[in-house]
């Protein structure tokens, strides 16, 4: 078998092509176009290289995405003044902007209403406990964090499912390399969400996050399975460890015909992994990119404004 | 049996000694006394009597309290300006400051390192999910929100007790009467945790808060107990109903030697359950500014600033 490779890109454009639709909307409703303050902490660099394709990403649909580099100590004071301006409809942070401690914080510090990228605390909880509207009527839907989603969308697209049934992934088993707030927990929540069994891997030890089937959300166990284990169990495995010492995942350790996601800045797959995956993703990012901005136009229904 | 009435006021004095001592070390520490700013949005009824009695509650701790009144087009922007003040240490709302919805985010906009109530989503996804510690270490505590959190400590002193082992709450059973986002579940979930078996009635139906015991966090599930059941089985039993028109807890409807805790603003007991209660506890305020008061000396190790 070799591996199919799937590019996010033309997955985008169809999210796009949607996305832009309904940002013509808010632009005729709002007699302005829909705008994102973008804050940007280094000018070189992979946050000043995502920023200039989230602004591309953006343009394309229609949103005007400002980037302004700010220095450390006045990073607080622009996202207080952005969440109060009304010509502001969104906000995006490429990190890092202030120091470790400090940034960890500043995803807090964004209106809630505001935050295309899904990560304040409101949305975690949301997702955690698997309230997927915000009115009892589900009318308004709850954002949920861009890159998680994005690989939840190319997961769909590379044939990830489950057996049906009352949950759609019933059946399915992950494994992910990676348990941050920003994409493996949000990840690992979203797919126990829809039924499946994924099992989280990370510096810290693994967990096992148990499917959501006759309860109302996923529910998080200790786990002792080591790394041989969860990836040989896995349909699909997703990998997002940021070091370049990290263990790549090698064919002989996966799933044949396991669909493969890459989310690393320097890859997490060794070169064999194409012989017995189904399919292999590279790379999220401009699908990461078309969440935020599908993000702002949900956006626009959650604040009632 | 007449129940013991339980005065919160003493009760208060002692966390105060204890809060007194810390606020004194952090106004050396800072070369002025700690600081939160009130924001209240009508200057009579109710919101304002809390304020001034918060006011006191500070002042006798050493901590200035500030009430600012704020119009609601303003309040945002108040809470922005807060946000980035470094001589503002902690903020406190009091409600309505907006609309219904508006009311709503309010609490997700405070800068949680600031917020003395412990109500943004940051901290309640530290209690849903029982972390009590926000470092490895163990060395920087978790803020619990103060009104639930004053009730807890009022049930401690009213003699509420669990059979001991792994959790200290294990085999008290609760009723509570009231799931708000305020009270009544951030309360459910800090019993849970402690290992009580709590039956949760809101005017949306009953779920039960199953005990922490063998899992990291209790755990929500659907429940079909009616009211008779879950008064009938409760040691201990705290209703926060604000209607005029709620059914009063009974005597006749409570365990003999139950602890009683009304938080309510109108009464939500009947005079009856005196007779059959161990202890009644008629209110809960002064201990919640106390409790608010300590959040903000704690807070100073959260922010590390």
């Amino acid at each position: 078998m070799t591996a199919v490779v799937l590019d996010p890109s033309p997955v985008a454009a169809e999210y796009q092509a949607q996305v832009r639709v309904d940002v013509a909307r808010l632009t005729e409703e709002g007699g302005r176009r829909p705008r994102i303050l973008g804050l940007l902490g280094e000018e070189h660099g992979p946050a000043a290289t995502y920023a200039r394709y989230a602004r591309r990403g953006c343009e394309a649909v229609g949103i005007e995405l400002e980037v302004r580099h700010v220095e450390p100590d006045s990073v607080e004071a622009a996202i207080a003044a952005a969440n109060v301006d009304a010509e502001v409809d969104g906000i995006f942070l490429y990190y890092p902007l202030m120091d470790r401690a400090g940034d960890r914080w500043l995803r807090e510090l964004v209106d809630p209403r505001k935050d295309v990228e899904g990560l304040h605390s409101f949305w975690s909880r949301q997702l955690y406990e698997n309230h997927r509207y915000l009115d009892e009527a589900h009318t308004i839907r709850a954002i949920l964090p861009c890159t998680p989603l994005a690989i939840l969308k190319l997961l769909q697209h590379a044939g990830m499912r489950g057996d049906g049934g009352d949950a759609p992934l019933e059946g399915v088993t992950a494994c992910i390399i990676n348990r941050s707030e920003l994409v493996g927990r949000p990840l690992a929540a979203m797919l126990a969400n829809d039924g499946a069994r994924v099992h989280s891997l990370d510096i810290s030890g693994a967990v096992t996050f148990e499917p959501a089937i006759g309860r109302h959300a996923h529910d998080v166990r200790d786990s002792g399975i080591d790394r041989a284990s969860a990836l040989a169990a896995a349909d699909v495995v997703i990998s997002a460890v940021p070091s370049k010492s990290f263990e790549l995942v090698r064919g002989d350790e996966i799933r044949e015909g396991a669909i493969c996601v890459d989310v690393a800045e320097f890859t997490n797959f060794d070169e064999s992994v194409m012989e017995r995956a189904s399919v292999f993703v590279p790379r999220v990012g401009p699908l990461t990119i078309a969440m935020a901005a599908r993000n702002l136009t949900r956006l626009a229904a959650v604040s009632g404004r």
